[in-house]
């Protein structure tokens, strides 16, 4: 059989492990300056946990696991007889994998409400599925990388993510513009263009404005019902700068704690050198329904690219869970993208490309015995090495370490005296006869 | 609704997936020391790839995935009248979860092969399911933690696998015994015996000895058919110490060969200082079949948990998938379980509980903000810290520094003097009143 992996899912090769890893250890030690808490839920979760929670489109996209054993006998009869795999499907399968991080966190926070202590910041860098179409840049396993802060309405907080957000692009090397604005900003418009019941609308269409401009939001707003006056009077106040627009909204009472909030984050950071562009931008919306106050998105400034982070302020977290009122923040890396950038401008030190400092080879049975040896005090001393395992033609070994990207091949135990060596430089082809003892002084200089 | 989570799974607290990174680390480390380069595979895999992989057995305890979308439309219409859930499943399920990691290992290097310089070193730390009944110690989804070195025969490899346990439970402070044997010796004390055609039954009933000790070992056998005869004989054999029995063996070809491959290794560990006892134990059995040469367990001596690691040498990795003859060493360390013995000794550093190393507490709004001025000083520093978002009463304050278990408290903004701060440790309740530049002065010294 000629072996394959389905379709949106990858094998990692080690380069490909090492490129993965420096990213997530980047942002794993700013989650950690910052004092974040790692946790981890299971890949399997409940269905009963996962269902409804993303929406008709999420419950089709969840990928459900089959009942151990006969399945078939708790199998619901009518569904099974009219063959509606729809219906069938609670009855034989109980059990999905994980679709998000932020469903399982809300989970976790209700189940050990009584092991933690609010306010709670926690990460979590762990896969998520997804049985979407796979096509350039989407799987349908990947990771997501996110951190919330829960148990606070502070915007502190806000502020807070906004240093984190920019020290880890920073450290990652990538020039970034990070988006604030505020839900309430959006609504403060609706509000003041009286059509205070239809903010999630407006919201929805402002949300393409990247996509689409604003012709193809007004276009967008009319399909909705919006009038044409009403489209002009949304674009007009979307235009304003932030100053005016905070003059025209300080009669509603939400559109001006929008603006307040801004202005709190923004006095937070004012002592702070951030090394990215903050940009407060009245028009950005993020898709998700549950924001409901201070929103960011990150755009990469060398890239197309679209969004690499999203996150914002919920007013409730568990409530669906029986916990309400738990308030919050959280952010979510676009790890996967923000991957495809640092491949794209050659972002990754090269020094991933091999952890491997010297590979010792022998030229016959006593040889290699020297070279385990030497093997393990090199290790001893923390330099990572490999003993090519076969007596092979140098020319062989030569080649295997050419292919392998390591630095420094040595030779041991020469014919005319078992007890030197030979430290081959692969860069410049460069080599020295020594002893080892002579070598390790070398090596450890 | 009241959450929970899918029996056999688990949540991890903080402080749980510290304890089991500093395991997974630990173990990293000496992986990379030795040259064995990360890979990762994917958590879907075809069931084509598994099925038949793991015996009768592990196909049933094997994870199955809904099909997406209608997935009645293509189901074995018989199977389905039938109510036959078994014969059902291929019809509605193409991919299952990853059940062990030797196998998507071996279709990794099979898909991969034209990527891969041989010998190749891989390590590999993911989850694995398992549809099996829950109990204490053992879980429905759980972590493996492998090493191979495949393309070569050379018995270096096996000496190298043996100083890379010793290193690792040194590293973590266990005391253990490593436990080494041929199978080729199983086989020779079979071929002497004239059992011959039946070492895999021996195998299998000597593998129980550590449980069941002799009497029961012959009880086994003779339920297998052996005759009394030959089970006193296959005792005695297995009685005898190592050299005598290579005298016994020395006519066997196969026997021979196994007493020479454990003198080998042997050989190349002869300067080697072990920090655990390396003992040839000739009824080390190992359960799986695919062993061919030395095999590897690992014992703790200060904890009744039997086996926390298995490996040995395969002579053919890859064939099923298409790649004959590909010969290669690998182990499996039994992390949960290194887990729960290193929980039981207490063997975990104190350190882990938190990383956290200061909190800063404001009680006004001016004191708030210049907190999270300190904080951003502080982390340019590599100094682990959290401001708490809220201003809140000292004693609340205190009270949450105490249950983050964080070893510093910065009140920030005096009233006498905003521009003073008072450092607290909180593990003896010192305190000391200071300025910001004094204090960073004094963190920093």
């Amino acid at each position: 059989m000629k072996p394959s992996i389905p379709k949106g899912t990858r094998d990692f090769l080690p380069h490909e492990v090492a490129r993965r890893a420096y990213i997530f250890n980047i942002i794993q030690e700013q989650f950690e300056l910052f004092g974040f808490s790692p946790i981890e839920t299971p890949v399997l979760e409940n269905l009963s946990t996962l269902t409804g929670k993303y929406g008709e489109e999420g419950d089709r996209l969840l990928f459900k696991v089959l009942n151990s054993g006969d399945f078939l006998r708790k199998a619901d009869i009518e569904a099974l007889e009219n063959k509606n795999s729809g219906a069938l499907t609670p009855s034989i399968a109980s059990r999905g994998l994980r679709y998000d991080l932020t469903v399982p966190f809300a989970r976790f926070v209700v189940m050990h409400r009584n092991e933690l202590v609010l306010p709670f910041k926690r990460y979590q860098i762990q896969p998520v599925w997804r049985a979407d179409r796979p096509q350039k840049g989407r799987y349908r396993e990947f990771y997501q990388c996110d951190a919330d802060a829960i148990g606070s309405e502070s915007l502190l907080l806000e502020a807070e993510f906004i240093t984190l957000i920019d020290r880890v692009f920073s450290a990652l090397g990538l020039q970034v513009e990070i988006l604030l604005n505020s839900r309430k900003i959006l609504s403060g418009i609706a509000h003041v263009v009286v059509i205070a019941d239809r903010v999630m609308e407006m919201t929805t269409s402002v949300d393409k404005l990247s996509k689409i401009g604003w012709s193809g939001v007004h276009q967008d707003l009319q399909k909705r019902g919006f009038t044409q006056q009403q489209c002009q009077e949304i674009e007009a106040h979307f235009r304003l700068p932030v100053d005016e627009l905070g003059s025209v909204l300080a009669g509603d009472p939400v559109g001006a704690e929008g603006i307040a909030e801004l202005q709190t984050v923004q006095s937070y950071l004012k002592q702070e050198h951030l090394h990215n562009a903050l940009v407060v931008d009245t028009t950005l919306a993020r898709g998700l329904n549950y924001y409901t106050g201070c929103i960011f998105e990150v755009r990469a400034t060398e890239a197309q690219m679209g969004s690499i982070l999203g996150g914002g302020r919920y007013a409730d977290l568990t409530s669906v869970f029986g916990m309400p009122g738990l308030s919050g923040v959280g952010i979510s890396f676009g790890v996967e993208r923000i991957y495809d950038i640092m491949v794209e401008l050659a972002k990754f030190p090269e020094s991933l490309e091999s952890t491997l400092q010297f590979l010792l080879v022998g030229m016959d049975e006593a040889a290699l015995e020297k070279a385990f040896a030497m093997a393990s005090s090199l290790r001893k001393l923390g330099i990572t090495c490999s003993v090519h395992p076969d007596i092979q033609k140098l020319k062989k070994q030569l080649k295997y370490a050419h292919a392998l990207n390591v630095p420094n091949v040595v030779l041991v135990g020469l014919e005319e005296d078992p007890n030197l060596l030979v430290w081959k430089k692969m860069e410049d082809g460069d080599q020295q006869i020594l002893s080892f003892e002579h070598f390790l002084e070398e090596v450890t200089r």
